[in-house]
């Protein structure tokens, strides 16, 4: 932490600040300028609030020097980390692994035939919701139990993992024998009780950012498991709030290398959440590729005018097909492969 | 729904789309202009996704024209709601009810001498948090089931009612033996789970809106515990996450009457929370009160500086007690008493 | 400035650091820790681009430590400014000074007529737009410079001051002949070549802060005027963009205080632009005032309904005599008067 | 429009609203629902305010059903406008054009070196600012004139046409004379007194979205200076403001897609001011260009760290060819050819 004193701050004010800080633990650096006292306060510290030095007397403005989490931090794993999903799928490896379903798995000739198809195209895993959280009440909130058992039959037959969406800490027993890794929704970000709960699991856990959360706050979700012992943590960029009212969402494809620089953690992109609309799926699912992203999660529905939710932004096969290739020419530039 | 097509769109698209509507339930109201055809879509459905039709050939674009929202409409309770809280507190009344005490209960010395001090400047509840939401992994947690405890002891004694944080459903039915009113945190705002549940309960439940929801967003969650047969809520605007760094929140005044006209649940206003600067809180009271609010919930604490956590909103007892005298010039403004 | 370097940075690194701050002419303060080293530049340098230091091998992260403005910041002038507009009324001082009067000057019975009631109720300044920045080509601009010779006489026959909006530099020698105070508006708020004229002008400037500019950039805007000589700056606050539709925008109340405290230039609020909408503008202009705003700016016109711009967002005469009343109960509460 | 009246509204509500849409110049037609009636309001009027409706007894929502914009839109132009700047670059066609250059013009030296090696790396066009805009006072402000003249210096010995920004309506006749396309930057996307000029004149313009701006908004800029007779409008996204602060702006990729299917307008893509350092600025244009983008525009610096504005986002001339590269591997995967 640095406290940068008011210009003229009256000495007592600076050793009131300074005992104070000492008293949380943090050895102190005093530089005494022409015109201002800064204070650098250093030490092992990860949890305090600077707004308690900040409405000390005679303080100007504090500011945090260390980033508020550590494990998730890309200086306690500087060669990145790759997550091993099921036997065999590698995310944050040379390959950018494409996740793809539909929304919801609705029965089972549906998830069969989207899981071929899938597969086919070159799909790893097989994505699937079974719990829906949605906005009103009065939309379909899935089938539940019945679809992970569905969303694991279609994968096991046409040689895929599973993920699928935990909406709280007492569902995730029951979840653990159906899927390959656990997915956190962008509403249940700062769900503290779930994260905390993933922290024990031995599955990989995939975390979607909220929609108005920083950067930061991803990674501080991220700490959370991570500090329970449960290092199998994928990011997933899903799309931000901004103004514009014409999409669901803004994607933050900067996100992709901003957060490869801060955290040792893959990042995949959701561009069908993140967009809201078939028809803008494949270019920002290319864009995704293009900035480096490790992955991808791409909604794909056999009938996407009869899905029970969220057709609108689900792909046909064909076109899900068609956009394999298109991410198979530009790998390549970024050194990947698909 | 309305769908406003193409100039120009053939008669064929046209049909299609007013067969897709009729399938789903509506009856369709069609204008051909001179250049538009505009087709109105009405029935008593309230949960469609816009976009369905919005991808349709020929669509130009598609809105909504009812609210999603029913149960928390004004039309469905056009006197508007009175909540009452324990046996004689009621909120929505002509008393703007102030709820203050400490963001967590510490121990019994702390409590008691907090509820001694906002009862007697005219506080009617107490709040008090034992299960604290924090966004590091690493910050204090709160002091659990005994926080409750001791917060009802100190209601009890001091005449007051008690509100505490509920932070997932399966601690609600212990929570009911303690406190009077749930409180639903900014972050689980759309913690659908828990927000079901809690429509079975028989308390009032204290629902805070997201940092970046918006007001639909939140008749919404309103709408889910009112679904459950609930229908004692109570909404709190609590700052909206905007770009200016300086405060932690912007607290959106304006939220006020735009929920009255919207709602009929009675709305209050957490400064503390909205601000996250003592220095900031008292100003910020004052302009919910003659913007309208129906109450408020202030972090009062008797030694900020040693508070666990959020010492740096919580006002002291004599300047929470300025601010009541401070609020009683106001409340006239508006026609109603504090 | 603050440099935090990496943990392990090499030495070299931070010798390169210290080089190039050197060169750019702070003086250097290093703390070296156990873990990593912290590095003070201070100086008298405003203008840097914390940036170019970011990027060097081995930095962690760049901290900014002093406002980037000086003029306008509150060290400059701690007790405060007073602005004198036209002879008499001075804003800040405490009084709360209201301005009112339609959006646009349509004709010169509409101004008299407005400016007669305005008068009557209180307010101190007129005011009305001969020039209209609006976002549509097709919208009404303004009937431009008799729109000034209409405000100006109206304003003398009730003994107010005026004020109107300029919307570029080759406006203003024009305009001086007119108006006792020129406002900047929002969409203008980073016109620099707009600013640096309004310095070298010897009448106040009302400047509104953008719609989505931190009260950073505001002081910084303001700091460009000052920066030319004029010291008559009046902050307006009126209203942020977020992401709740339902109003216009979404009025920042909490950047009165925080403004009060950052810099000595008074501030006021406009709740017309604020909200957009006219049962609205009550409730805000009462919160403004509990807040401690120095002023208000109210949109008032006799007939709304045939406004030829923004007339949703204007009050009838007695609602705005309504308006001042409740003013004048809600001012003892912060020792002001109305 | 479309009127929603409030269920049960009262025929003589109804009536009041259809008299006043009438004498707005609409033709109506109205949807007696068994719950609520609806209005359609048709017409040729493209400039009208919904909340004057809004307002009205017994009207529960008011929808604008056309663009408020028309020149710019998709409609008027559905296969798409082709732009031509200086001779033979065009903007809009199979080609993604790369305009390149410094920031800021500084001499003569830097400016014919850095357009030698753009040119060579395949850009067709040289930026450069000669007018800076700054939000700091203090900061540089570029070396005006004499820079323009440099600039048209280094591209005509180059080959290559140039761009740079102009701030105000004054500077057009000047600036006329040394580029080949005008600037509007994003501070100034509102500035109607710029974009008016701009309007006449008979060089193409490349308008840069404001940092908060609304697609629709930059759709409505665009029609200010079209329905000047001046059609030759390329739309430059540049980054908008969000929560993040680690970058200085959120590049908003979908907007190309969103953009391309509203308007006929080619769209290209700022990197650099779009994040503000240079180790983005690569990931980012490989974005934009494999979500469609017609060009790009991407600083480059001989010296970046000696540049007097912005070098912390300038790619060295090395850098700048390497990423020619990987743009070459990707343009095949969208249609295109760099």
């Amino acid at each position: 932490m640095v406290v940068v004193m008011q210009e003229g701050a009256a000495e007592e004010s600076i050793q009131n600040v300074i005992n104070r800080l000492m008293g949380m633990g943090f050895d102190i650096h005093r530089s005494t300028g022409a015109r201002q006292t800064v204070l650098g306060a250093v030490g092992a510290k990860v949890d305090f609030d600077t707004r308690d030095i900040e409405l000390l007397e005679g303080v100007d403005e504090v500011l945090r020097i260390t980033a508020p989490y550590k494990l998730a931090s890309r200086h306690f794993r500087p060669e990145g980390t790759v997550v091993t999903v099921g036997r065999d799928v590698t995310i944050g490896g040379p390959e950018v692994v494409v996740m793809a379903g539909p929304c919801s798995v609705e029965n089972a000739a549906q998830i069969d035939s989207i899981a071929a198809s899938v597969a086919a195209s070159g799909a790893r895993i097989l994505r699937g919701g079974a719990f829906k959280p949605r906005s009103s009440p009065y939309s379909f909130q899935g089938i539940g139990h019945h679809g992970l058992e569905l969303l694991r039959q279609a994968a096991d037959k046409h040689n895929l993992c599973a993920v699928s969406e935990v909406m709280d800490q007492t569902q995730i027993p029951m979840m653990l024998d159906y899927v390959d890794m656990l997915q956190v929704g962008a509403r249940n970000m700062q769900n503290y009780n779930l994260l905390r709960e993933l922290g024990k699991v031995a599955k990989p856990v995939l975390l979607k950012r909220g929609i108005s959360a920083t950067i930061e706050e991803l990674l501080l979700s991220a700490e959370y498991i991570m500090a329970g012992g449960n290092y199998n943590v994928v990011l997933c960029e899903r799309g931000i709030r901004t103004f514009d009212s014409y999409l669901r969402n803004t994607l933050d494809i900067a996100a992709i290398p901003v957060i490869q620089k801060l955290s040792h953690l893959p990042i995949v992109v959701d561009p069908s959440h993140g967009t809201g609309r078939r028809d803008k799926v494949a270019p920002m699912a290319r864009a995704a590729l293009a900035a480096g992203a490790d992955g991808l999660l791409i909604e794909v529905h056999n009938d996407p005018d009869k899905a029970l939710s969220d057709g609108a932004q689900s792909l046909f096969p064909e076109r899900f097909e068609q956009l394999m290739k298109e991410l198979r020419i530009i790998a390549p530039a970024v050194g990947r492969k698909v």
